[in-house]
């Protein structure tokens, strides 16, 4: 570690354990370097390494000020059984309000998305690769993949596991159209009906409806909004309990943002490993990370194959191209014959040319921007944010990723508010989208993936207001 | 009708009643115009048309001869219920030998692929329509489509069917990731564990594969090859026993190669309709027909919504595109909520470029070359399947698709002789993949979707001879 980075590291401890608050200036420059032996310009480089963190920003002629939130959200879980809510609009109204059916094409800026917008992915390359991969293919990638799919993408993705713990090889992957096709195919080949699986809570709607549509049973588990799901909770569940699978999302959650620890990995593999419970690991966020390096995976320690480590290119490249994976561990013959009796193949053009893309190191030059631009626009929402929305405003602080997840006053309910916000112009997803039970009425989550400019900033200022308005008026 | 076509059509139905046999030499041009009214050229025209229809082959200064083969196999069913066969190797085991893992790559000549050789596809003018695709794309189809799919290749499929006795509209359709994701769609939509279902027999084995996966019981119903599934049997047993869903691939049928007349195709969508069954009907063959005209499909006819019609260009164009489709009737909302839970979106850069396919009229040209040289193979194989394989083999006759069905000598052991043929560098798929019960084991299916060459005509030989060998040494 060289000097800079360790009053960096120094300093962010103090941040992060609220010895420096949100807002408040940090000790200048000269006094750090007065009080300290280090050099005027090793100071500055802290600063700055702290800024490239987000943690604080510069004010001319001011100082370095912090803009690092705590947030403390615990979301405590309902008593089991999970139980729908009745009567009213529950998480599938919500979902099919949202994304479900063809919408008029309005002006709309749209908080909801899932994936970065069009305008922050390398289109022009994407074009060109797909130009070259049809060039070179001499049946234009029209016949059928051998059942693992496309060679070439997973020998691709088998490369950049190499720095892990452990990493993975070719013969370890299995190409699916898409994260959600890998999920799809783990709980059918692990999952029968009527069986009990564990989730966060909140939780990405797709993972409810996947597991309702199979007929299981979800139990939304207790998640600190830092840290995770609740593993002494998870112990406890599974000592009583049969349990045919657990699902998290381990890097830059959806909703929450949070990464798990490593520690936490740790502990949640280990305890998965012991009662011989599958660990659907869903890690399509972990490349955006905003920090020094990609969080590790629980897959990248799991000894005994007890992970099923899931991803896709559809939350950092093309959600339209239907370019995922999975690494199933030791289910791995069960997840081939799913994949094959229910999809028989993927689309070969496209998995090739996001080989190819990865091969050429495009991918990782997309990504770096990616998470610049994402980083930026971070800041700018959470300014907004503070400065336009009702003041007992909690908001999580992402360390990747692309979703910002708001607890806002108890009376504001953000499912009524959906409509209004929409003859606005603008679109979010409602917090009861995101768990079975009648809860998360005053949260909604926010994509920050849209181009920072005029139009997003004032969508997201009115937001902020008509928020506050159903305040007043309550 | 002309006058040509009416001494044609008698002429067809002498051929196909007996009247004239396979081999048989017709009256001669001369003797028919003198025996009737009609002019020599109207008999040569009627002659042209015979043969255009495959049922007679011109030889110089001979005559004309009849090439067609009645064929009366039925297969008959084992009485329910259906019962897997223990104890040795079962219709999984087959197609995971013939299909499952990666292969070596052998000089092999395949005839158990499920799809035309990529030989006969259009692969320029596929390269030429993504790369318009691409260019016309301000997104380089990155982005999710709308639940129903791909508008423009919904339109495209609806236009297709405007001649139709009832036609479908855009919104009648679904995009699906080729033929079984529609197949695998409806029945997760219409059916849950345990539920029954009706099948054809011999039955497409991603059928029966896809049943079991979701734990549906597969009730084989009595076949006749000719006439396709028993309606009779059909009608007890749902008089008897509750029922999910009937599956029929209703033209040129895979594996036994007919066609259900449009009578028997009323009669089902009739009983399906009164018994408020779902009847799932695979049309994925129907545009691949060698006679005048497409044939109908169940979904023409289909007032009340019962049928779900599943179609794909994977037989036609590019199986590795992953393009399908289905018309699910009445029950749009369901099949709907399960693709939007299970894959989200499809592969929007091949779903629009086929659609542009058709749009242009290029799908029409490359199918009337398909059809051609489909035809021009059947001929080729039937002739070789005459004089090298044994006596008393009998062979379907399909009047389109690429699926020959051969029953052999009760004695000869298809599944046996697999590996032996393999090892001659041939491969196809045998009759037991096509079942669930302990039967089929002296038939096997071939495809005439291959280049017709030496090295196809060599294959074929040899396997004819093969199968002699094993007779002889019985």
């Amino acid at each position: 570690m060289n000097l800079y980075e360790k009053l960096g590291a120094e300093l962010e401890q103090q941040i992060k354990n609220g010895t420096f608050k949100y807002g408040e200036r940090l000790p200048s420059i000269r006094s750090i370097h007065k009080e300290s032996t280090l050099s005027i310009s090793t100071v500055l480089q802290a600063m700055y390494w702290l800024e490239s963190r987000g943690l604080v920003e510069a004010k001319p002629k001011k100082g370095y000020f912090v803009t690092y939130q705590p947030h403390q959200l615990v979301f405590q879980a309902v008593k089991y059984p999970a139980r729908p809510s009745q009567g009213k609009e529950g998480m599938t109204d919500f979902v099919h309000k949202v994304y479900g059916m063809e919408q008029e094409e309005l002006e709309l800026t749209d908080f909801s998305l899932g994936a970065p917008h069009s305008s922050m992915l390398p289109i022009a390359k994407l074009k060109k690769i797909i130009r070259e991969t049809l060039r070179e293919s001499p049946e234009a990638c029209t016949q059928y993949e051998p059942i693992q799919g496309s060679r070439l993408l997973r020998r691709q993705i088998a490369k950049r596991t190499t720095l892990w713990e452990k990493g993975l090889s070719t013969e370890e992957l299995v190409t699916t159209n898409g994260c959600i096709h890998a999920l799809a195919i783990s709980l059918m080949a692990l999952t029968k009906k009527g069986d009990t699986i564990l989730t966060e809570s909140p939780v990405y709607f797709g993972t409810l409806q996947l597991a309702q549509s199979l007929g299981l049973q979800c139990i939304e588990m207790p998640t600190h909004s830092l840290h995770g799901i609740d593993l002494e909770v998870v112990k406890g569940y599974l000592k009583n309990s049969p349990v045919a699978a657990i699902i998290v999302v381990s890097n830059f959650n959806n909703p929450l943002g949070f990464s798990m620890s490593e520690q936490s990995k740790r502990a949640l593999v280990k305890i998965c490993t012991n009662h011989q419970v599958p660990l659907i690991e869903e890690d399509l966020y972990g490349d955006v990370y905003f920090g020094k390096e990609r969080p590790i995976s629980c897959k990248s320690i799991d000894k005994e194959g007890i992970v099923l480590w899931c991803s896709s290119v559809s939350k950092t490249l093309a959600p339209g191209y239907r370019v995922g994976w999975i690494a199933p561990g030791k289910f791995m013959d069960d997840i081939c014959r799913v994949k094959l009796v229910h999809s028989i193949s993927c689309p070969t053009l496209l998995h090739e040319s996001i080989a190819k893309f990865i091969d050429k190191s495009r991918y990782e030059n997309h990504l770096r921007q990616l998470r610049s631009s994402l980083q930026h626009n971070l800041h700018k929402y959470l300014h907004i944010i503070q400065e336009y929305f009702p003041e007992n405003t909690k908001v999580t602080f992402p360390d990747g990723g692309f979703l910002l997840w708001l607890e806002l006053d108890p009376r504001i309910n953000t499912g009524l508010l959906y409509e209004p916000a929409l003859r606005l112009g603008i679109k979010y997803a409602p917090g009861r989208m995101f768990t079975l039970k009648d809860q998360y009425n005053n949260c909604l989550r926010l994509s920050f993936g849209l181009p920072w400019d005029e139009q997003t900033a004032t969508a997201l200022t009115k937001l902020g207001l008509l928020l506050q308005h159903q305040l007043v008026n309550y």
